[in-house]
């Protein structure tokens, strides 16, 4: 039975910890849980990088209660003087017995630290309760912890047969509108929303936040544009001062274009190299130095492709609408070369299938 | 409870009816199952065309006892004399006292004259147990017996990002072992299998039904091919003494080739008209008309695209592996022109989804 109730404030602490959802990067979402004769005695979760931790939190709203008591953490207590000072000294100050402990910093640098701090103190720990659910909720924090590279999604929506739009350009819509609020979900929550200048030609979209809450939360908008090609009367560039976005493009050549867009408020970046090959992966570099941790790719169908291509992609959320459209020269969302021979194609992982009313929503992960 | 017990006892009916599958056409799988005190005391279901019907098989079983016994019956009993006398009598001659029916026969020359018959004799009737299961069951034969045209399922495997082959023509193998297994059960109890001349001549199949079972049967090979151009020495043609074989092709140019190929045991049927745009619907006509209720469509996406332009589709079976290989060039399972409006896509009904191991089977309907 111990081991139930361990699971039980495990699963609240993370239920906390995803109250942070979009909003702690680059720090991971944390939860926290005091526990004293089997009753929770105070809670907390991270907010926001800069602002107090999950564990301070609780530990601040359990007051002198927090003595002898056992905290249940989603993740590692820290051990380092950073924005904040370190929690794990914070429970040896406030004499926790027991800390439950989902799972360790993955930071090499610093993982087993801050357990090592309490164990010192002979403070009694348990790791790996529901670790996987721990892991699998700060995936995006994980990937961007060890690699400093954005964790990113591809984001297609497809007919049935495969298909992004008609022959005749036509994609609206293919998925159904809650299918598409998933969407605007997402986009709530990752740092960025990256598109290839040919997607933004077609179809002139906003790639902003489109929900009935309080709080929502438009993304940064990643334009990769070779040529400098991104209309002055685009509704992005005419939106540049409420919602950010980045354009990469090789070389600037035409630099009137280039100061009327920087006047509207976006911000160009030059790669170098060919237009046509634009070195996406340096931008993702730049990106990560920016401490955007996560990255939403919307397409179109050649930018997906190289992506994938250049091993880039982590994880694909893949919308099927029960819809049939055909036609020969319909295009489908990953172009490129593609792979010659079927037994080197690219295989998925840890696919999962649900059902959004009557479209399916497949995730799965590359292993990247 | 007595709703509960005529539930049970006509699930039994139907999966005894189950036992059929594949080796009743054009006759409906049709399982009965006769209780008397609380207990089952018969049992029977129909095994081939011109052999007794479910119904008979149950009351043989039974004899006397069949005496104010309760009967379930999957599908209405018949009030013709057709190869086989009459069921609606032999219950009444038998003494059953009541009949509980899952489906009324979907002809409507002869739907509710079985029924009559039992209710003028005095036996109390249900009708509708497990009618959506009973319809579903059947749904081949009933598609068949209101129209005269085959059932068509289309069959295709794609990966995730809707291809069924690399730009080079490379498919083997999309789908996974078990998927593969699936597609031979489907093949085992569908009449005929259909494919386009470009995949015979693109993959050579032998299109036939590879499983490790005792009374596995092989699908009647049917080929559009309206020039006449399956080879010689394909396959197909070198196993068409095994295995009928059907061609339809617009009008014999080559008359040494077309005696060659009826030399090898393969019927050609002449259809007139332009080779490139074959009548396929009267094809399925003629194999109608030869009792040919079912046919799984295994493409190319050329013959996919016209049997859903020509509205000739009534079920797909879609298996997607979580695989992508990408490719501008890469075939999609449906081509020809295709739909200008996403608006105007076919929408499919009916859809399920299940797991194959990794891979994903969606089946769905189109309603017509």
């Amino acid at each position: 039975m111990k081991k139930n109730d361990d699971i039980h404030y495990m699963q609240r602490a993370l239920d906390l910890a995803k109250k942070g959802m979009g909003r702690t990067n680059p720090n991971p979402m944390v939860g926290a849980v005091i526990v004293k004769n089997g009753q929770i005695i105070a809670e907390g979760y991270h907010k926001k990088a800069g602002t107090p931790h999950a564990e301070i939190h609780a530990l601040n709203a359990a007051g002198q209660d927090a003595l002898f008591s056992t905290i249940y953490v989603s993740l590692e207590p820290c051990s380092h003087h950073g924005r904040t000072p370190p929690c794990a000294d914070a429970l040896v100050n406030a004499g926790i017995k027991r800390a439950v402990i989902a799972s360790l910093d993955p930071n090499p640098q610093v993982s087993g630290r801050g357990l090592k701090i309490l164990q010192d103190a002979g403070i009694e720990t348990e790791v790996g309760v529901l670790e996987k659910e721990a892991l699998k909720l700060n995936e995006v924090f994980f990937k961007y912890i060890t690699s400093k590279r954005p964790f990113i999604s591809l984001k297609t929506a497809v007919t049935l047969d495969g298909k992004i739009a008609s022959w005749n350009g036509d994609s609206r819509w293919i998925s159904n509108p809650a299918s598409r609020k998933y969407v605007h979900n997402l986009r709530n929550v990752y740092d960025g929303i990256m598109v290839g200048i040919g997607t933004v030609l077609a179809d002139d979209p906003m790639l902003n936040t489109r929900l009935d809450i309080d709080d929502k939360r438009d993304p940064l908008r990643i334009i990769i544009d070779g040529d400098l090609e991104l209309p002055l009367e685009s509704k992005i560039v005419k939106s540049s001062r409420e919602q950010k976005t980045l354009v990469f493009t090789s070389r600037i050549n035409n630099h009137s274009k280039a100061a009327q867009l920087q006047d509207a408020g976006i911000e160009i970046i030059e790669l170098g190299g060919n237009p046509q090959k634009l070195a996406v992966k340096k931008a993702l570099e730049i990106l990560g130095e920016r401490e955007v941790c996560s990255i939403l790719l919307e397409g179109g169908a050649e930018l997906n492709a190289y992506m994938i291509e250049h091993k880039l992609i982590n994880k694909v959320y893949w919308f099927i609408a029960p819809k049939i459209i055909g036609g020969r020269n319909s295009p489908s969302p990953i172009a490129g070369q593609g792979i010659e021979l079927m037994d080197n194609a690219l295989c998925l992982h840890n696919v999962d299938m649900q059902r959004i009313q009557d479209d399916i929503l497949i995730t799965a992960y590359t292993g990247w």
